[in-house]
């Protein structure tokens, strides 16, 4: 029941990236769950992991590997995220990689790992060691709408992005996939992101690169520092386009391919929350007129995860009462309620920290039947501004978390 | 759908204070809906409020009036929170405590005013004037019962709770009710409580005394400063049991009263969390081991604030990597995950970090399909220790909160 998603119409190769996927058992049904990213020699690589001090072997495994080494290869399962398995699942992640190291005739710390599915589980090596051949052998510059879909799990849709953009004159692409769709406390959805591009940039620059993208994107659909055992987001660089290396992501000419990562890394963290559990509405909270952007990044996440609120949305109930409650537990310093204004869409609802003289039932209700919604908050204490999308939260919802063992 | 929750057998009255309810035509459905607290002359009175940036007229209003003068009444309405409404709420609040203290011969200060219900909506002031009379008239030493119903909102069943203990060989009683149920989130839950005693206590000890009582009881169920509009927490002392004054709550004379406080508070909050919106499961969480009682409340409350672990209580799914992984995210630093044991009530799940080796799914099912359950969890830091009281996720919770305008 994702909201106005639809797969992806075409996701471009990034030259020096081929993927592939095969069913090598792992997930509880027989599909494709078992997925790879093989990057040309010299390739570089960044990436996020998440902060939970219960983090996933895999997330072990892909750090230090990713510390040592510069990758070629990303071996992805869903079904099973070795998380709660101990020093066994160090070694299972690890004997994955050497599996694929031998075959590839690469480093092992030149694999990084990914798992996403059932915690405390022991990850299937035998079967994913004899899948390895299969796999490897398939390696395609076009697999990446393949890969995407081999990497769900309760999502509903695959999600990816593509642009092109310019670098020293020549032409470059940029493609991301992502995974995740447990949504109403999205720091608790494990999020899994590949994104590849062909540009030449060193492994300092991307890292930079991506910090700032994520911020901006999937930071904005998270609670800092609240993440799930396995969420990554990995930014690879095959350098097969052939400009200048890129050390400075600040230089004028990274500009294109920070925008178009930008926008990648936008289209794929809305795309989560479009297909968050049991999403009927796509909600997009804009905080205006803060002090600083944190207290509006703070005040649209109180509202972004509040059940309340959420449950409202749902039932397409114009509560404005809540949505102020949630900005007034923000922890908002000196916060004067009656500077606040809100809109739903068009229409304004509180002037001055109270119901607006124009606003009507009828034209709240009307806002809240739509299944896109922006609530704009302006707080009236200076110039900041911050956006947050999250979800409603719905019947399925429950029935989906209550059924599936993730 | 409460959790071994029944209406209380029996509120014991408090000499001293007299109550009433009468139907005011403020609720949606007729049924009673406003109650008065009436407190013999030369009680002392003291109250915690939400600490909601955005809180309610009354509770504005009853702050004011609780530091200017002794209490004499206590005005409650339920069907309209007299939030959001700006500088007429204020107005509407103050009015119905100037027409009350008219009619009791106070001063207006005296009169404290408390709301729960619907935000935004006007407090419909002349409806409860025209039933202060009736109401006035109709206050006795043995309405606490139907005061605990008149309070409800989205609650089930009336809560309530009493005590007698010593105090200077003399015999006193100690009688609290509460309501609240919106229980996700038990910051969000509108809480009212109110408790009286006869003893003879300083407002300044009375204060103390519900500070500390709350600590280890309203405040285990909810998170620090994360509060409704509404919320309120008030401990009356009427004076009447003839002990000689307290006024240090740590002097040995006083433990009687902080131990029986100590009980009531526990069982009224612990009868919101049974009664908990869509609730069918109490759950208790023990954190232990902890290094401070700090990171003990953290992961507990982590746990407790998990919709992916409340779905999971609600399907009766021993998901235990749910758990880890909240307490993985509760922000405790150096956390060694391989030091945790966690217990589902006799069966134990975890074991240095992962799964037991003597744990099975029948044995985790078993615990599972129980109405109340204890998740245990040992840190391995040091000897401290906190409990915190939640319920599960249910599809009724949904159903609730999006049928619901609050």
């Amino acid at each position: 029941m994702a909201v106005g998603l639809k797969p992806p119409v075409r996701l471009l190769p990034v030259p020096g990236a081929r993927l592939a996927s095969v069913s090598a058992g792992i997930y509880r049904k027989t599909r494709p769950d078992l997925s790879l990213i093989a990057l040309a020699p010299g390739s570089t690589g960044a990436a996020l992991f998440t902060t939970n001090a219960f983090c996933a072997a895999p997330v072990r495994v892909a750090r230090a590997h990713l510390a040592a080494a510069a990758p070629r290869y990303c071996l992805i399962n869903a079904g099973n995220a070795n998380a709660g398995t101990g020093a066994a699942g160090i070694e299972a992640a690890a004997a994955t990689c050497s599996a694929l190291a031998a075959l590839g005739e690469c480093d092992a710390a030149q694999v990084l790992p990914f798992s996403t599915g059932v915690i405390g589980e022991h990850l299937p090596v035998d079967a994913i060691r004899a899948a390895l051949p299969g796999l490897h052998g398939a390696l395609r510059e076009d697999g990446w709408m393949d890969c995407a879909r081999a990497i769900m799990t309760t999502d509903t849709q695959p999600k990816g992005a593509s642009r092109r953009f310019e670098i020293d004159g020549r032409s470059a692409t940029i493609t991301g996939i992502a995974k995740g769709a447990g949504m109403i406390h999205p720091d608790l959805a494990t999020l899994l992101v590949f994104i590849a591009t062909d540009a030449v940039v060193d492994a300092g620059a991307l890292r930079d690169l991506l910090t700032v993208a994520a911020r901006h994107s999937f930071n904005r659909i998270s609670v800092d520092g609240d993440t799930s055992t396995n969420d990554a987001v990995v930014l690879l660089a095959t350098g097969q386009a052939g400009n200048a290396l890129i050390r400075d992501p600040g230089e004028r000419r990274a500009a294109g391919l920070a925008s178009a990562l930008g926008e990648v890394c936008g289209e794929l963290a809305q795309a989560v929350v479009r297909d968050g559990e049991g999403a009927t509405k796509f909600i997009t909270i804009v905080v205006e007129g803060g002090a600083e952007e944190g207290e509006c990044v703070a005040a649209a996440r109180a509202i972004a995860t509040s059940p309340l609120v959420k449950t409202a949305f749902f039932a397409s109930d114009p509560n404005w009462g809540r949505l102020l409650a949630a900005v007034g537990r923000a922890g908002i310093r000196d916060l004067d309620v009656s500077g606040i204004d809100l809109w739903l869409d068009d229409v304004r609802v509180v002037e001055r920290g109270e119901r607006a003289r124009t606003y009507t039932e009828q034209d709240g209700a009307r806002v809240m039947s739509r299944g896109e919604i922006t609530i704009r908050i302006r707080l009236g204490r200076g110039t900041a501004s911050s956006t947050v999308w999250t979800c409603d939260l719905s019947h399925d919802y429950v029935k989906i978390n209550a059924e599936y063992r993730s």
